[in-house]
Parts: structure tokens; sequence; C-alpha cells
């Protein structure tokens, strides 16, 4: 039976990047050699770890504007303590939009003094705060620019003229936004980009190294970026992989012709939840994402068959997060229209049977 | 043509450890979906991640031992700092035995009070240091039980009553030790386990969590203990690949039989090394390392042509790291002792036509 993949991350990725990673797995390239058996300093990788690095900047729309990417490790989980180390000096400003912010928050703590300069949490993080006061002598804004979990999303970034930093770990490459307003933005592979394992970190480049403190090397974007993410052995089938994806992307018409598709996908979910009595959605209306779409189902009555329902038609991945309950349809870029349409129709069905 | 893979790391895993993983990438046991698009708490990965970490410390000798198994992420680099973070309260010691331990000793430095005990950097890290002083007020001894570059190995633990903690990322699972003497031991996953991206961290239960400064979460190694490696999305691919290099040497018989192949590989090599005039070992004959063979060809003159036999003969990943220059012939778990009868029939053959 067909699947259909909701799954909040790790997600679906492209049929045909899951097909080449195998065949990679099996033999590179007709080299003899499995891709994860071969030298991370062989010509072959180096030539792979170019090729995903210059298709994030060229898809961003960063060429020629002084940026780097690298492919690290740790998800954005170490991210949150890498930024704080690379950029925190005396004082940081962080906006609260949900537990990934909050995280952030916790770990940015232990090296200086964190601001936390909105939050929604009054409303489990149902809202994205806008127009709040941001202080110009503020070392960085952070923001998260989509919230996995409660389903919301900036659509507009915040105007500040500090440096403005980024988790966008569950929708980057899901839609334009200018790229060269941030100074760094991150994103763990294993939502747009390939499996879980690494991490995106995209930076300005004359940012780097100006942190007073002694950065531990693993934790410093400078000494990366300067290694072209070879500082250590890097995660070599999480690089392949998030290649194969950003060059499935750029062909099928990069970020702007995505984007599209993905408002598609999410004007028909949001508008099943809008019109169909048995749902709500979770999110503020004019904040909800475009990647997670959260909604609870009204009549608690009908949970098992609703459920029932959902995995006869090959639904997978469709429970929302603990800490909003209900569920969250994952739309990710690699996930089509015809499964949204899937859960569309179950969702009537549920209407029309109660 | 057969390849024969000496390399350094990543390097040879078992051909059907990656049929399997490829096999995996496309469909995870008749699910309908990939391994690398399910979530991370699926069923299926909690019981790949339980299996994973079971068979390390199974494998390891030590079951109802109080030892926890994790799967972390950025390699060893990433564990240099880790280790200071939980475990250097006032003092720690290390013996300095090559690039890795110098990298180890310079990321500790940034938490306390380091003391190197040993060093045989007199001698390019030519030999293993032994009997040297260990204070008993060490937060512990850290130490290097495999040194990839330069080709030497510990025979025997050192002798102390403080915390052992070791990076073992080359000789991991590859021979016996008693490993109940260590405190904590770690391996990057690309030599005896598995592609680059997942980190194999061992330690005693009971000396975790002890340290009296706020260590960040990703760096906590008690955190990703009580959250059984799901702290955050773990490396997936890796995980899973790791598992099934472990259960393939599981069936094989364990570290015991793969330990007495690595030493039929490591006799025919160093007896071709040691018999050949046209060739010199770089290890100290008492510290050489069954895992990675490292040698010169004394007569320059001969260079270009036995590396065009090599290449012709299959032989893949010889070069030796350019700290010591020569070649290096890498025998990890999977290496068969065909592959080394290879280089060996070149290395006969280039004496023969001198």
């Amino acid at each position: 039976m067909k699947k259909h993949n909701f799954s909040a991350g790790p997600c679906i990725l492209p049929q045909e990047v899951m097909q080449k990673a195998a065949q990679a797995v099996v033999e590179l390239d007709n080299s003899g050699l499995s891709l994860i058996e071969i030298s991370h300093r062989s010509p072959a990788f180096i030539e792979i770890m170019d090729k995903a690095t210059s298709l994030a900047i060229e898809l961003l729309g960063l060429q020629d504007k002084g940026y780097k990417a690298m492919f690290l490790q740790g998800g954005a989980s170490q991210q949150f303590l890498n930024v704080a180390h690379n950029f925190l000096e005396t004082k940081a400003g962080y906006a609260n939009t949900g537990t990934w912010s909050t995280k952030a928050i916790k770990e940015a703590k232990l090296l200086g003094e964190v601001v936390e300069l909105s939050s929604s949490k009054d409303a489990n993080f149902n809202y994205i705060p806008k127009g709040f006061d941001i202080p110009s002598d503020l070392d960085y804004l952070h923001i998260t620019t989509n919230n996995t979990i409660f389903g919301t999303q900036y659509k507009a970034l915040p105007e500040t003229n500090v440096p403005l930093i980024s988790d966008s770990s569950s929708d980057i490459f899901s839609r334009s936004l200018d790229f060269s307003k941030f100074d760094l933005l991150y994103a763990g592979a294993q939502k747009n980009m390939g499996p879980a394992g690494a991490t995106l970190v995209v930076a300005k480049e004359d940012a780097l190294g100006k942190v007073s403190r002694q950065v531990p090397s693993m934790l410093d974007y400078k000494i990366h970026a300067d290694k072209d993410s070879m500082f250590n052995t890097p995660p070599v089938f999480a690089v392949y992989t998030s290649m194969l994806t950003l060059q499935w992307l750029k062909e099928k018409g990069g970020i702007s012709a995505i984007e599209k598709e993905n408002e598609a996908k999410a004007a028909l979910m949001y508008g099943e939840i809008d019109r169909n009595p048995l749902f709500d959605g979770f999110a503020a209306a004019e904040d909800r994402s475009s990647m997670n779409a959260t909604f609870t189902l009204n009549n608690a009555s009908l949970k098992d068959s609703f459920e029932a329902m959902a995995k006869e038609a090959g639904l997978n991945g469709i429970n929302g997060h603990r800490s909003v309950g209900g569920y969250r349809a994952s739309m990710y870029n690699a996930l089509p229209i015809e499964s949204v349409q899937v859960l569309v129709d179950v969702m009537k069905t549920l209407e029309q049977n109660a």
C-alpha cells in the first residue's frame, strides 16, 4: 500500500533521491567502491561537498554575497550552543516562538546575557509575536522562522539593524525570503534536505571569527568555514543525500517553483481545516505554517474512527506533538499534493459519516 | 575491477552490510517507507537504536556491569570537548601518542588543568610511552588506544586507579581488552562500525552527572544517556548501518573471532614489511597497530613503479598520512586477508623486478 508520509522530521524525501542514495551505498559512480567506504579526503567526496554547499548558496540566492555554506553535525540543538559561542559577546536577543526557541535560549544563557524580547508562551505558542522592541545594542537577534511543533511561521522577517540569526530547520528551501538579511542561518537536514545527521549552516563570512572568547574547535564556525566543512570527518551519507535533494530542487525550478507547490498544498489543507466543522486549526490564521499544519478534532468520540480511516488510507505521521495534541500534517517539499488530497478526503468522509 | 580498500576511515565495511543498508534506504523491512524518512520516535527506529546499543554492550562484554552505550554525533573531535566538560573538575592527565591525542589535549585545556603525562612526539609518535607516572589525584587519564596516523597501539592498558577514558575510534571491536577498566570510551563509527556521522560512547553509568560545572545540553553525556541517545534527532542511517555491522560481527563470533583474523592479517603484512629489503616499518615493533600498518619505501626511485603496480592491482587508500609519509595499510575488521595478500604480492613483485 502506498504510504502518505506526513512525518514532521525525519520526513519524506523525493523518491528519486532515495533511489540514487541507495545506489551510491552499493557503488558510487562506477568507482568499484561504496559512497560510505571512501575517504572524505578523496577527490570524489570533495566534489560532493563542493556541489552540496554550492547548491545551497545558489538556491538561497546568495552567490557573490559573501556567504559560506557548511555541513556540520549535531542538528539544530548543537547550533543553539554554537551560535552563542560564536556571536554572544555581551547581550543577545531571542524571540521565543516555541519549544526550539526555548531550548536555544537555555543554551545561550550559559554564555552571556540573553534577553527574551518576545514570547507567545501565554497562548501555547499558537502565534508569532510581532512589532516587539529590538534594542540596537544586541549582538544578534535569534528567531525560529518556522515552528514545527506549533505550526507557526514568520511571514515577514523582523525589521532590525542588529545581526539576524535563524533556526530555519523546518522551512529552509521551502519559500522565498531575502536570505541576505541573515548573518547566519542553520537547519537540520532532516526536513527539506536529507536524512538526519547533517546540519546546514550558512553564514556571512565577515561575521565569523569576531567574538573575543576562545571558541572550542568543534563549535567554531570560522574553523569549519576555513576548512570547507572538513575540519573533521563529515557525515558523508547525509551530505551526499542532501546534495541529491538540492539538485532535485534546482531541477524543479528552485525555491520559487517549490514555493508555489507548497502554497497550493497549504491552501488545500487549511481550506479543509476551516471548512470542516469537525476540525479546528491550532495556529493563528495569519501565522500559519506552510510546512506544518496543526489542527484538532473537536468531537472526541470520532477520534478512533478518524485514526482508523487515516491508517487505512495509508496516512503516516499525522499525530500531533504532545505539546499541542490533535494532529499535524507536515507538508515538506517532497510531499506531493496528492497526499494532502488523500488526507482532506478522509476528513471529508469523516464529516459525511458523522 | 575488484578494489582492495585500505582506506584509513571512512573505510571498508562488510559487503552484506552495505547491501542491507542500501536496501533499507529504498524500503525498511517492507514498511512502505525508507529508513531515512521515518520518525526517529517511531517504534521501528527505537528498536534499531536499542539493538545497536545492546549489541555494542554485548560485544564489549559489558552486560550487567553498569554501562550505557550511546550513539551521538560529531565524531571523536566532539568528544575531545565533551569528555573535559563531563569529567574535568580540577586536573586531568593525558597520554600524548599522536595527532588525535594532541587535539584532545588542546580542547580539554579550555576547561581546566591538563597534564601531559607522556609523549612520543620526540620520535614523531612512532612508539607508545609506557611506565609513566600517573598521579593519583587526576580526575581521569585519557589515552588513545590506537593511533591511526602513526600506526601504533597500546598492547596493554596503563595500570591506574584513576578513571580511564579512551579514544578508541580506530580499534574498537577489533581486539579483546577488559573494557570494564574504562569509565568511558568513545569511537567515531567510520572505522569498524559504520559510515561517518555517528559516534559510539560507552560510559559507566555511575560516572556520569558528577561534574560540578553546568554542562551544555548537547555536550552532557548524562542527558544523552537518560534519553537513550534520543535527546535530539540521532543520525538514523549511521546508527542503522552500525547496527548491521555489529550484528555481522556477532554472527562471526564476536571480538575474539575477529581478533584472530586481524592478527593473521597483521602478521602477513608486518612479515612482508620486515622481510622485504625495500620497505621499512615506521612504528616500533612492539607497539605496532593491528589496524594500521605504516611503512616506507626505502628506494625513492621505485616510488612510481610501486604506486602504478598498486593501482593496477586495485589497491585503494594506501598512501600514508602527510605527518608520516610513505604508506599505510589500514586493515579494519571488514578487510579480507585476501586484500592484504594482494598488497604483499605487489611488494614482493616490486622486489623481484628491482
